[in-house]
């Protein structure tokens, strides 16, 4: 059967260039050749995120790097915001690594305020805080900056953000936000395979890791950085995704990082609009995200049965995530979603639902 | 600059076939696509491996697994059986994990025989073993039938195997053996790209696991068992890299398993043959690899220069690893690796040093 184009919130689609890029010739990873890919890469990935300070690569999905940021900047309690799938299981992570975790939970479909933080960073206790930027089973994406703002008061409480679906989809600019581990998948806003998962990591974050016991040995952020200074990873990393990095970031910056942040922002207006006229949105107002938008299904309508019809036309978007099954629904217009073909899905689904346009 | 043939242990060439079949477009890792992916590769590599139990990918490199191994399979201690980088460095992984662990050491060349591996379980305290099938930095290969054979004498201790430069190269039985966990990447015998690595896991070590405190996460193989029992992985995987792996188990099998082994013990039988001639053999007698010859460099002949001279002609060996270097020098002839290429190798390096062909 013919590939399906992936308008699920990851994978996302991946352009034919990219995966070419995907398919060039192993290199060995102690070699010249991959010296040179790394030195590339980098210092682009840092120009993406806004930061002078590391940036790694971690073969592994996103859930690894999360295990990383656990066990190397957590030295006894860590306060988790939780509000979706993804960051209740960031609390899970934190637990499972033998960590005194504490939940700050709001309703799905809810933002994590500034307020609620310093709230419950003022009470103590925490050395380290779990941030998920954006909330890929809600469509939420809170307020980073307020957040950010507030964080400054708390120097001593590590700062660490899941940007899993919103890096390079809209602008985080790590050293002024003062983010401590920024984390996410190529598989999401890069447009890239499944595979590899990048990492800012600021300096008081690895001296602080240099100081914490049980770190274990393939997410430890001292053994990362020691190889990261010879320009190599600790162990053979996921090759073929650092080569399809390496391009695609030179076509980001080609597209301009401004314009590729608006685009985010115009294509998801488009999809919004649309929600409200025919559904309601599922994020709560002022917090909905350039990203991914999570409708409610207001309507009833079988999603199973609309995915099908999708299915027939080589197209596929998500069905809402574990209890939000049928009662949501997610589109994303993420990465290198055009508006063509966003326009072209909704009024698909428009015509299969019998809608107006 | 043209690739350069990669005759180095690791990662290994890939045949365009294969790097096609990585670049293929992207599936939701929550699909039926993708679980149909899943139930096609998993009973391939039970096959591989002569396993009627769980078979887990990983996304990580094979260090990952080590951690795995460690976190889910040793209560307390762990004896490390130790005789080159690769081997020592599992080690290192254990005590980072903070599991005591104890060495059983070899000089580098050596052999760990099943004789050393009774002579420390029978002192008992210990519930875990590591082993390395095939010692990458010496090509060294221990006799893991003899081994295996020992091990059923000590039923409670976990036996734990890492496969890394020898799966796919030479037979592993892994259901006879009574291995607990054999792991290894893609990137060597398989003539894959990294980014992938495979294990079985029995089910005593499951059934371990489960006991076992502070497992973590990510390299949980209780959750990594409970998403299998659905047909998928825990977190999203590195989806292209389990695509190549369908395809190339499927040209595996059309190969042969025993053509394929036989190949691997024939090409390394006219390496070691030439390194006789010419140098010396690193390996113990007795010991020496199907799929990587470590020569020993007795003629004193800069193995840098002679890679710059390979390399001109887009080819590449390994130099020796770490404390080796220049005193050894690794050709593999794992994979994919077909005689005329062995041949063409040995006798182009005969031109270059001036031996007699």
């Amino acid at each position: 059967m013919p590939h399906k184009r992936l308008f699920i919130p990851g994978p996302t689609e991946v352009r034919v260039e990219n995966l070419a890029a995907l398919a060039r010739p192993q290199i060995g990873h102690r070699s010249g050749e991959f010296r040179a890919l790394y030195a590339s890469v980098i210092p682009k990935l840092r120009r993406l995120l806004g930061t002078e300070g590391k940036v790694f690569l971690f073969t592994s999905s996103s859930t690894g790097v999360w295990e990383a940021a656990i066990r190397n900047c957590v030295r006894e309690r860590v306060l988790c915001c939780m509000q979706g799938a993804f960051s209740d299981r960031w609390f899970k992570v934190a637990e499972a690594n033998g960590k005194q975790a504490d939940p700050l939970k709001v309703e799905w479909g809810q933002a994590i305020t500034a307020e609620m933080i310093d709230a419950e960073l003022a009470t103590g206790g925490y050395d380290a805080i779990t941030v998920v930027h954006n909330e890929t089973s809600t469509g939420v994406m809170n307020h980073l900056d307020e957040i950010a703002a507030v964080m400054k008061k708390y120097p001593d409480v590590s700062f660490l953000v899941d940007a899993v679906s919103s890096m390079a989809g809209t602008k985080i600019d790590i050293d002024e936000l003062g983010i401590d581990v920024c984390l996410a998948g190529l598989q999401k806003a890069f447009s890239l395979p499944a595979g590899l998962a990048v990492a800012s990591v600021s300096d008081r974050a690895l001296q602080k890791a240099a100081t914490i016991e049980n770190r274990g040995y393939y997410f430890d952020l001292v053994e990362i950085a020691k190889y990261d200074a010879k320009g190599m990873t600790p162990s053979t990393p996921a090759i073929p995704q650092i080569q399809a990095l390496d391009a695609q970031l030179d076509d980001i910056f080609e597209e301009g990082l401004e314009a590729r942040y608006e685009r985010h922002a115009f294509l998801a207006g488009i999809v919004r609009g649309w929600a409200r006229r025919h559904f309601a949105l599922f994020a709560a107002e002022g917090y909905e995200s350039p990203t991914i938008t999570c409708v409610e299904n207001t309507r009833g309508v079988s999603i199973a049965d609309l995915n099908d019809e999708l299915a027939g036309q080589w197209a596929m978007i998500s069905n809402g995530y574990g209890v939000l099954k049928e009662k949501t629904f997610r589109i994303a217009h993420m990465g290198d979603t055009q508006e063509w073909e966003i326009r072209g899905l909704l009024a698909t689904i428009d015509r299969i639902l019998g809608l107006d346009g």
